[in-house]
């Protein structure tokens, strides 16, 4: 993947962590859909699915199947599925998937209350899972979630964010995700952040992933783009949530993101009317209102004679 | 006024900007009330009024009788007016204003549209005018608005904001106030522009003045105060709006811009439970929801034991 200064490279989250959350349950074909229309917005990378157990998340039961899909449909796609173990990275290779993430939590709690093991412990899968998935040629992602503030433990130590990050890079993570789980950051603390953790890891394998729980998603994105960062996470409408951390809103949404790097001379190759075909699926698909702080705007700016023709 | 680099002097104009948009007739006591309620919050500068012909702007027709109680009840608050000319000045003098702003608008349509001059004559006006006020022995403040787009120019050249601002520096402006009047400034333009300004006009007389259009206001606070700036406008609730430029939305809201501040170490002296009593409060006189982007999570971070007991 380049990585020219002046291009922002987004990877929408929408079909994993904004439709795990839901109530409806979500067809496959619906999830194929959602990716259909963000492929065809120019979304280059998404993370399509987690293989997990299926007991546990049922949502994402259908997560071979729709990775098959993807591939065959969409074979120019990064479409990238989370692995929380060994285990789900087998069935994860057995479907085909060439680009895996693993999750991290930065705090002992969280990791306790999330997947029933310490930080300890919750280090070593992952380190084991991303050296298993490099083996077999996969890309890899590893997140650094609670990076800022943690719901049971309170501010996480830009050290400790740094020591995690260095210790996946270690273990041949190509992308560290550093995400604002519950949406708490605001950009001073980002920049402090981004500055200590890139003398740890190249800039260019960090990415951004905030929530936009107190309306500072693109105020924290930008912070992450002065801090050199060109890679951030995003969700198509703002879609997500995080079933296991209190208080948690959606994601900074995708077409807020594309909004300000466009604004701002940085290219994405992403099609705001396009996002909005999509924003206006995901609506229709979950029955509920979606989209991110510029919706409102971008309805107007694309709903004239110069919007692009509605998807039938 | 010191300038900390560590503090940030927010000037409220929900005051003049928001209530002079309503369709609603604010009378000159919900006027005061709404000015107590964010002095009590720890707002230190509010724009007030202004001393414009009662005939074309009738809800500021009270501006005297407005400043009179302002100045007598609340006379540590930083209460400014803006007068658009030399009789508004002489009015405003004659109340007992200590602070007054011109507003010079940066294309030549935008100031014929809005006060039926040209940018020259326009110009004039305003040194004129701030130098009287220097001469009255006034603090002054000198807008130069549509400094991002114009709505029937375009983009608006970073040469041409330097310029202006320059001249409004040279005329004695204490503070020269860069508006992205209609909202549609994203933050890489923001750092341009002020890059450029701070080269003309010492950073600590520069204020930014965003409208939440495409809710990318907080990140443009943030661009700006990355570039220097600590003194910005933002509006209780996001109230405001500009009669003038079509499309043009709410202010930056201030609870926002404290809430990602304070988040980032940078002081500002401003309660959010006294920011969310005074926008319960217009919401109630304007029969309106109002709010910025950050409302439903500080109405719900607050509304525990720990808020502030309720005003009666």
């Amino acid at each position: 993947m380049s990585m020219n200064p002046d291009t922002l490279i987004i990877t929408d989250v929408a079909p994993r962590d904004g439709l795990q959350n839901q109530q409806v349950a979500v067809p496959t074909e619906a999830k194929l859909e959602l990716i259909r229309l963000l492929h065809a917005a120019g979304v280059a990378s998404v993370e399509a699915t987690s293989f997990v157990s299926p007991k546990a998340v049922p949502q994402m039961a259908d997560a071979a199947e729709l990775m098959e899909h993807v591939h065959r449909e969409l074979p120019g796609l990064r479409a990238s599925a989370l692995v929380p173990n060994l285990k789900g990275l087998q069935r994860a290779q057995a479907a085909g998937v060439r680009e895996v993430a693993v999750v991290l939590s930065a705090t002992e709690t969280m990791n306790l209350k999330n997947i029933n093991m310490g930080l300890a412990q919750a280090t070593e899968v992952c380190e084991e899972t991303l050296l298993a998935a490099r083996k077999m040629g996969l890309r890899t992602r590893a997140y650094v979630a609670v990076a800022f503030d943690c719901p049971f433990e309170g501010p996480t130590a830009p050290d400790t964010v740094l020591r995690l990050a260095a210790a996946m890079h270690r273990a041949g993570a190509d992308e560290i995700v550093i995400a604002d789980t519950i949406g708490s950051a605001a950009p001073g603390r980002v920049k402090t952040h981004f500055e200590a953790l890139r003398q740890a890891v190249p800039v260019d394998q960090l990415a951004a992933h905030f929530h936009d729980t107190r309306g500072l998603a693109a105020a924290n994105a930008w912070a992450a783009i002065e801090a050199g960062v060109r890679r951030l996470d995003a969700s198509v409408g703002g879609i997500g949530g995080c079933p296991f951390a209190p208080g948690a809103a959606g994601n900074a949404a995708t077409e807020d993101l594309v909004l300000m790097a466009e604004g701002s001379g940085l290219a994405t190759q992403i099609s705001l009317p396009g996002l909005l075909q999509a924003v206006a699926y995901a609506e229709a698909r979950l029955g509920m209102n979606l989209g991110g702080r510029s919706i409102k705007w971008l309805r107007r700016r694309y709903a004239g004679p110069e919007a692009a023709p509605a998807r039938t």
